[in-house]
């Protein structure tokens, strides 16, 4: 049973801020560990990656090798399923279509005063790509993640994924090649993180790292960020459905489940003014649960941080979605693109009542790598933009540095810098 | 003495790299500091403010005021100097002007297949700007972070500013009341973090934080991201000037120097490919030092982080140009814009003899803010950007839904989620 929370009730504002507090992970203390490892690693380069590859994953890099080679890759295609291939090629297609349209322009101009400025777009030159190892080695992250860096330009995309036992599930291979990474190796954990920062005798070292991992993994991206860029760190994934009374109850729980499937750390919350579908939904939840492959994960998630919000109306209900930032937000309502205005904060916005939030993850053409936990108030999902950085460009004439001289001087000498000062005069004998 | 790095030595690849990775800034452990204050902040509020400013600042915020006042910003006024109120007036409308043209377009459209796809952009809510006290107290700066949230359409802009012994530097109120935040309040250190990010019966809480501070501010904006967004950490200031022949040493000197003064952890750089200017502009580095009122501060980043590397050609220098990727990239050269395109990594780039960096630090119009440290490998200079988010769209139809269904199954079902697949199908009976 997920929590009810009823907005005519008196407590109301109390129970909803202390519900958008609540933390739904843990974050265990590994930064020691994950230190450790770093330093190993930038101290003993490969050997350092064998060595805890060893440890971790139980997987001997003597013999497999640390790059997955281009023979792998083939072996991979031959393993996998081919009506998924079709599947990645398809989502391929449309990310990439939708991806293409974020490139940005460069702007270059020259102003009134006869100033030329202007900002010029270049692709990040390497990028590390952090995929899972287990269960949560999806091929639809690789294909989120990799598209948008070659869309972006960037040259050389690295994977590191853990071989569990040796094991690497064929389809993320598939899914590495049919997006465009240019280099494969089998490492995980922080090990791997330590590598794409630093660089071993076999890993190049890259300019920023994306993508999901464990607490590990997490750590580690922390501890490079600087070194390297880094992506955000992305907790756990949530849906909040708005829904009105014209719903099939079915429908929604289906929606809420998919996302309480995740992981028991994952978030579903229904608002609607109906407190008829509320029960409804309730309902199919509980019996739509029983024939779940993953009925204990989505049960654990439901029960501990799932919840129905009781409005009165929707518009009641609009600082309330925009308090909750949801990664992932289902208007299934009557003119959800009236609605959407009042929108402030959410990672994705899924309109009407065909729009289930599983097609964003897979085959809509956005990303589904969105901002978790109320980021999306300050942040947004992933895109071209995070493989791209922007340098401005100034140029002036003896003209425009006299005529912007006498301002660039007073701020210099009320700032006390008075060398600022004199690399403006100097070139203009005053 | 900065050193001299000479491309034609054996070694120089090795001194290079060495080069690269010189840190110049410790970076004290403030960490368990700095999680007592924020601790502190959150359980006390106000009253913590009170205590940590008397404590930190000698300033009593019982009788100040925690909140700045319209008399006091009237004040502010009075005494500052009508010359530099013009010149910070100058510079508000070019950065104005600037950052108006980086405002992100909406992208609302149909595919092929009929979806409907977007992208919209909003502005953060609400954004914090911390500004240091002392004298790195500076007005140009609280217009360049101030002037991209405006832009962005930001409500709310708060501005948190230490007052050591109960004074701020009234050039600072002035910028802040020109460039039009919303809200200034007289504490710093990681407790104005700490109340940005949680609230204080005083301060509202924000949802990013941005603006450059000390060790403390620095690691209490690390502590609290997640809770808010962050900008960049910002290190030392640093200037790469790139020289032929047909220079002014002095010039060029008056660049390294202005680099130079900003910190004794600064670093100027000049590449050049003749001999003699290099050796000129050693000396009027010298010379010029003796009659700068910083000269200390300016020696001493040239001495320790200073540097002249001699190469063969300017063409030679691009790889060494993208790998040092500066903050600040000066390109005295013939024909600096045929040289622009081979950049791959700056943060901004001054073309031509007219242009010293300076310009860009005051009055050009582009932003100040930019990465140090290399990271302009893999980070841009804050802009309009930073302080708006993007939201994806996704919209089908019963139809729409039946064309990608196929494939979304697929691929739910090859990631062994099956409340994935489910929420599709049940829209379609399938």
């Amino acid at each position: 049973m997920a929590i009810t929370l009823n907005q005519s009730d008196a407590g109301f504002e109390e129970r909803f801020a202390t519900f958008l507090t609540t933390k739904r992970e843990a974050s265990p203390d590994v930064d020691s560990a994950v230190a450790a490892i770093i330093a190993d690693v930038r101290a003993r380069g490969d050997e350092a990656l064998v060595g805890h590859t060893q440890k971790f994953d139980g997987a001997d890099l003597r013999s497999l090798g640390i790059a997955v080679s281009k023979a792998d890759i083939a072996k991979a295609y031959g393993e996998a399923d081919a009506e998924t291939i079709e599947a990645l090629k398809f989502a391929r297609e449309r990310i990439r279509s939708h991806h293409q349209r974020q490139r940005p322009a460069d702007d270059r101009y020259t102003d009134t005063a006869g100033v030329e400025l202007g900002s010029l777009w270049t692709a990040v030159e390497a990028v590390g790509l952090y995929v899972p190892g287990g269960t949560a080695s999806y091929p639809s992250s690789v294909l989120m993640n990799a598209i948008p860096a070659v869309v972006a330009g960037v040259e050389r995309i690295v994977m590191v994924v853990p071989a569990p036992g040796g094991a690497i599930n064929p389809l993320v291979l598939v899914a590495a090649d049919l997006a465009g990474v240019s280099e494969i190796y089998r490492v995980g954990g922080a090990q791997a993180v330590a590598a794409l920062a630093y660089g071993t005798e076999s890993i190049r070292p890259v300019a920023k790292i994306v993508g999901p991992g464990n607490a590990y993994v997490a750590a580690a991206k922390r501890q490079v960020f600087g070194t390297v860029g880094i992506d955000m760190i992305a907790g756990p994934s949530e849906v909040l459905v708005v829904a009105d009374a014209d719903n099939d109850p079915d429908w929604i729980a289906a929606d809420l489940l998919a996302q309480a499937e995740h992981d028991a750390a994952a978030q579903s919350i229904l608002i609607t003014d109906d407190p008829a579908l509320a029960s409804a939904v309730e309902g199919a939840v509980m019996r739509q649960l029983k024939s779940l492959p993953r009925a204990e994960t989505a049960a654990a998630s439901w029960r501990d941080f799932g919840a129905i919000i009781l409005v009165e109306t929707l518009d009641s209900a609009i600082p309330l979605i925009n308090r909750i930032a949801a990664e992932h937000l289902e208007l299934t309502i009557k003119d959800a693109d009236a609605f959407l205005p009042h929108i402030r904060n959410a990672g994705a916005v899924f309109l009407g009542r065909h729009t289930p939030e599983v097609i964003g993850d897979y085959v809509g053409g956005s990303n589904h790598v969105l901002p978790t936990a109320r980021s999306a108030r300050f942040s947004s999902g992933l895109s071209v933009l995070d493989f791209m950085k922007r340098t401005s460009i100034l140029k002036l004439g003896p003209e425009q540095l006299r005529a912007l001289a006498p301002a660039a001087i007073a701020l210099a000498r009320a700032e006390g810098l008075e060398a600022h000062g004199r690399s403006v005069a100097i070139r203009l004998n005053i």
